[in-house]
């Protein structure tokens, strides 16, 4: 038996973190365009290892067909080669889905996503079906989304089986936060499938699933904080679990904050605005008494940001490298203190 | 307090059986228009109230928007003015929803039907504001669907909530099966809404449900045996209970022969067809496995219609008008034995 | 096909309804026997139709193995022949349960009623074995318990496997509450069981479980309004479905006030509290908090007993016999209500 | 803020991996007191930090109160000071449950384990109002078990109280398997209570909860492969984080085995088997069926172990300390294989 430990490669498609991003939409509810173009450059700039548009923080459900595809184009137009782009990709049924990987694959996305089907609870059979279906005829590298939460599951034997019989598929998100779960996924593939990548998107999670052997995460919190979720990622890379523990200490309670504010993503929205990112109101009318609760915890993520930019800098020292290299986790911890001090201050 | 009893008017839009139709597909995997009249036409025939295309047993995620709206037209303009339409009419978005609500008005359903916010699930406050934006902006009468199985649930507070404060939300569809549920949803709007439809989606128990005092019911099974159905609803009627409750039996079985067919509504195809209507493949692709599972529970189907037309006969003399009323449930009784018996001679 | 109807014969172990009976404590917080007489005396004298003690809501796992002993032995010599006792009589383990079924058989109950095993979830075989080993060793009749919110589910096939082979089990209480699952139950062990009796033991669904064919309930309120769900039990006998649902409609509220206080049974003691009856303190520990909250609960109770008196008169009229049977449901009726209306007054 | 890092006293009292230890069973089913001892020995001999008796693994509620009594006083007297004792205590009610502490801790127990209230699922007020009233007299120190699947559970603001409420509460078990929520626990607690202990119920995620912080486990894997949780324990404390998450891929699929094993805890009853303990049959009967399963999992597990005895020796000299450390996890490893090893072939 192979350890079932993440190889890295060069060419590896999927590493480190992606960040699904908010849709910025306008006072007219449309998408934002310019917003997200300038938003996705702040993401890049503070680190993050590729984007993932058209996942569930960017409410793909709640765009047209047509709007997810300029979605798409807008975007690859405007990265171009800087990070990866992970296209959300997942349409109405198996035909508009192949369609749709196409499509985007041919805009220049690295891989899309396609999240298990939902509405409809399908046993882990269909869902093979779906997934094989759609596989067999994409020309694009294909990740699934496994999120329980939201869509019929994805089981392990039916990772393993579509991880062997299909070579355009080549990873999986997955969102259910369950460490032991993971580790049985990467235990059936990655002896046969090495360079499989296994992404979570479970941020409250983040740094025992890279112990795990997790290649990385798409996780909504790098949306907000992304110099915390890469430094957690480059302590991993580094093996310096007890500052990734800390760090994961730290990223836990913004998450809950964010994830518990009523209505997903509405908190992660909040999040970005604490940053300094209005990112518009999403598609899902909300009830005065949940704008009340939102505005609150947007104070308590002003509030958290703060303490978090006076804690930084006193781990910092001890794990700088003197040459102040650039692709330092911890330069970007230190930006963060300087840039979240500044956002209270100014 | 007034009684949360039924009201019965002439004008009240939806009382009785409405067919979730499935939805008739190609074999090139296109929404097959002529099958889908002339299947609507035998429903009719056989005495279902009304229909509802675009509904979950009609698989309106699969479809694209532009396909659901053709679905509507078609059948708006073959059913005319023989049983009233009620469109789903739900979309990615608030916007998205309310221009196909007004679309299909101006086609002439008699109403739309909602389901709840899917994929996210919704707390009660974000469903009532979702709801009660729709509802302020069409021009159409609307009925809620709650199906809790596979979309957010709509609780008692935000039905009465919704009831009391959108008078163009008229009804709501409940497929929970919850009998006190429901009562407590009665309980709650009726006294003030006395014209407010409650529909049960829940087969297995639609006798007991229309005796605790629903309008009606929208019932996948009214697809296959819209004679039994229909018997069950004209037995409420004239408060037969012995007897609704005898056919309620008979209906059970069939019923859990579908439901447990995976994959939804795969097994109720599989119904259709052994009444001699091919509906063809769902967009779901099934396995070889699933598709042998599938044939076996056909194959049961058949047997246990040809059981039902045994012994329906033996009881319709009793309870049979003597001028032979068309309009007696037992004429539909009648009828199924017959058919049944022709089409498995035949 | 045997229709699964209710038969209806003199030697019947089980129909009607069952209190599941508080257990009242006193100061010292001791099972208080002269009160447990007093109790039972009046719940015999409004109706009921038999006892269950050592249920759910005598609290039975709060209580030590002499101390459930101790209760059924005081029970019985003190009912005597006036009303069949079925015994909750589940131990720590198979041998403790039998000697507990036979201990409490030689005392004169009519029955056992012995829960799923609880605390570990066990599937259906194992669910099996245990109540097979039961069946086959005790000297009593034996009822199951399925309450799957607390304890391991029966399932379907598992209630027929055991209604055919141990013909000491005769019948089973059901607190699900699903009245499609009741209806499959029935139909797979009445055809050839037909004296085994089927309880609901979910007071919210009373009328309709009555509809579909149950035998009757073990039901908590009637041990705060006995009058009311033995009123239910006999409109159900006479086939008065529509007077059975309107008095389901006034118990579902009662039922929903006590049922949601937290923690069970708290509500029912406030309940019997609100008609007169001390019964004490429940051996849970409650926060004050939670004491304040069953104090509103238990004034909300007095209100709705009252209101409920002033309308029982106004039915009451329409349905009893001239010649003042005192078998009457309408009796019992008569009787709250000037019982009600004195307590509220005196 | 403290940072929420485990500490590590000399007179913490609970660190490292409890047993909770299997209860043998003689052919007449009672407790095999002998077995017992013999049983414990080995697993003190293999390195267990601490036993657990009267856990879920020891079946407690399949044991009358005498024979819970009874094991405790077995192993107080036969283990003496070798190693802590974390008894299990809960009994039917607060006041038995008083009395059990008390009794326990005054025949040598280093602490108890209260599991939260079961059958009823109460609130976290009541949960709370439970342990706070033991808390406040006993005379023994208690750890809270949280065992959701099971029992009511126990919330993050519910231990947060009973840690600053209760002296004589000194740490939880959770079973939960969730590492955000133990990170919660330990983030709400340890700050002001850093001696308070958090031990992880949950073998498949062993590891990683150490890795989150926690002291230890009580893990039922550790009675059948306790070299093997011990040297996962002993890899964390040395900080060798990739070490100890190979073995822990190495406990994953033993746990899955065992812990799918219906029913629970037969499969680890099995795996004992397979390290040579005969433990006897478990008070839940099962069919032959379940038997013959059993059965096949036992031979798997035969083989797994010897699996894993062929691959540790080939990690050990690498980790092996040169001055051959008696204390060291490797010793306990070369063990296990040269055990193992002489079992099979013997």
């Amino acid at each position: 038996m192979n350890l079932p430990r993440r190889i890295t490669m060069a060419n590896l498609p999927m590493e480190g973190i992606y960040t699904p991003n908010i849709t910025p939409i306008d006072a007219q509810g449309r998408v934002d365009e310019d917003q997200l173009c300038a938003y996705v450059d702040w993401l890049i700039e503070r680190g993050v290892h590729g984007l993932y548009p058209n996942g569930s923080t960017g409410e793909f459900t709640r765009f047209t067909a047509a709007e997810r595809r300029r979605i798409i184009e807008v975007l690859c137009a405007h990265v171009g080669n800087r990070v990866p782009i992970l296209a959300g990709a997942a349409e109405a049924n198996v035909r508009e889905t192949i369609e749709a990987c196409d499509t985007y694959g041919a805009m220049g996305v690295s891989a899309v996503a396609i999240v298990a089907p939902f509405y409809y609870r399908l046993g882990p059979e269909a869902v093979y079906q779906y997934f094989k279906e759609i596989g067999d005829h994409v020309s694009v590298n294909v990740t699934l989304y496994n999120i329980p939460l939201f869509a019929s599951p994805i089981d392990v034997t039916t990772v393993r089986r579509l991880a062997l019989d299909c070579p355009r598929i080549v990873g999986i998100k997955d969102s259910s936060g369950d460490i032991p779960h993971m580790m049985r996924m990467i235990a059936a593939v990655r002896p046969q499938r090495p360079e499989f990548s296994f992404l979570t998107g479970w941020d409250a999670a983040l740094a025992p699933m890279l112990l795990i052997g997790c290649n990385g995460g798409t996780n909504a919190t790098s949306g907000v904080v992304p110099e915390l979720t890469r430094a957690i990622y480059e302590a991993s890379q580094r093996a310096q679990w007890d500052r990734a523990m800390q760090l994961q200490y730290r990223l836990l309670p913004l998450f809950d904050a964010m994830i518990g504010q009523p209505e997903f993503p509405e908190g992660f929205r909040r999040g970005a605005l604490a940053r300094g990112w209005n990112l518009g109101q999403s598609r899902q009318p909300l009830s005065k008494e949940q704008l009340v609760a939102a505005q609150k915890t947007q104070e308590q993520l002003v509030q958290a940001l703060s303490e978090l930019g006076a804690w930084l800098p006193e781990i910092s020292p001890a794990h700088a490298s003197p040459s102040n290299n650039s692709s330092s986790g911890d330069d970007f911890i230190e930006r963060i203190v300087k840039e979240v001090m500044q956002q209270l201050q100014g």
